[in-house]
């Protein structure tokens, strides 16, 4: 049901900054990005948040603006702002480069998304892993995998700000060669052990497969051991990121 | 972010039908409630699942049509219609009578919504939670609480015709009479005892609160204990969905 890169995220996509929503999102920004941020809209309600955060842009020289929520809507594209929105120059996945930098093993978890097309999964994902402990994401090169964009920062309510984000262009042989210092273990509808099997020596590495087909089979031969939350058979299957949440728990 | 009845949503229940979308949820529909069911829309590529379908309302004389997909959309509302979709009789929370109907405690977990306004929030839990063991779910009578609705059906891809969906008005009072059959824990953000700390002897009634202000205080004293979920201080919190799939799993 998701379009690997909707219309508008392509277009998005092609502009020189990003619209970052809401009080989580903007403030994790600041903390962490305050130099990329371009300028700033905020409606009256939210001046508590936005008062320091104008006071560092009027030191910088750089635009901020209160505005009534129907011009906040309009300028951030979504009645989903939340009352605040920065514009901050774009920031996507960095192509992993060789050997990868330490910030790729700064977590005892690392969830790699091979093909997740739906960005509030991206999103989603993201505020769950750090929420237990992780510290960066992998992505495949899946022509479908989601890289960041408004909607999955808005959706990660500033964890993206706190991970580092990674896209590797050939999956398969990245986790062959991580292999000797992650557990890499791709999370699968059927067949896999449960959670508590999974060894705990390493940290683990935890593949996630598109929305509506799993993990590449290639991804999969790649991977030392595939993981299964055992549900009942009346509803298919979780949600990638309700799953996802489940196994970075029970994996931490 | 999310008002506890969008205009949308409320003029949706005042009609008289409800547009369930997707495979699963209309497969699930016809399998629980086909006497629900008033009418039939499908794509071309749908036809595998929609032949059995049709001819099941053929014998019942109630209308069906291939149509295209922008004709889907049109109809259906929204484009995440999974290029299936049915016009079914609407289904809300049943008001929880006295004594309670033994489909209450039919699982071994049950998940209690106190203000949870996001339909896509419900149809997420609902769908956990049946994949988790769960029978029924109850919701509180805070006005922000969503109901049944088109958004809920879609999300939850079937689950919401496996699980019985009550409304409980006075769910203090509630939660008092069930604390003999349950063990009845909130999960909060702080100050709650980790998920392997909550008694296993009887089946669990878990209340989860409202996206921002978690559990109202009378609903929190009306608690035989409370469960937290430890994390990083970097994010807020977890979003609910992801909460609840995580103490669902936890506490099974």
């Amino acid at each position: 049901m998701h379009e690997p890169l909707h219309p508008a995220a392509r277009r998005a996509a092609q502009r020189d900054f990003q619209r970052i929503c809401g009080v989580n999102a903007v403030r994790a920004l600041f903390l962490r990005r305050p130099e990329a941020v371009l300028a700033l809209n905020y409606v009256e309600a939210r001046r508590p948040v936005a008062g320091p955060l104008c006071r560092y842009l009027a030191r910088h020289r750089r635009p901020y603006d209160e505005v009534t929520p129907e011009r906040l809507a309009r300028l951030a594209g979504t009645e989903h702002h939340g009352g605040i929105m920065a514009l901050a120059a774009p920031r996507w996945a960095e192509e992993l480069g060789a050997p990868p930098p330490p910030s790729l093993f700064a977590g005892r978890l690392l969830p790699v998304l091979d093909g997740i097309g739906n960005p509030h999964n991206l999103g989603a994902i993201a505020r769950t892993a750090c929420f237990f402990g992780a510290r960066a994401l992998l992505l495949s090169g899946d022509e479908r995998q989601a890289d960041l964009s408004e909607a999955a920062f808005r959706t990660a309510e500033g964890a993206l700000e706190h991970l580092s984000v990674f896209r590797a262009p050939d999956l398969p042989g990245t986790l062959r060669r991580l292999s000797g210092q992650f557990t890499t273990v791709a999370a699968v509808a059927k067949g896999g052990v449960p959670p508590a099997q999974v060894p705990r020596g390493k940290p683990i590495a935890l593949v996630l497969g598109n929305e509506e087909t799993g993990p590449a089979p290639e991804v999969l031969a790649a991977c030392q051991g595939t993981v299964t939350l055992e549900g009942s058979p009346l509803v298919e299957s979780l949600n990638v990121a309700a799953a996802t949440a489940v196994l970075l728990h029970a994996l931490r």
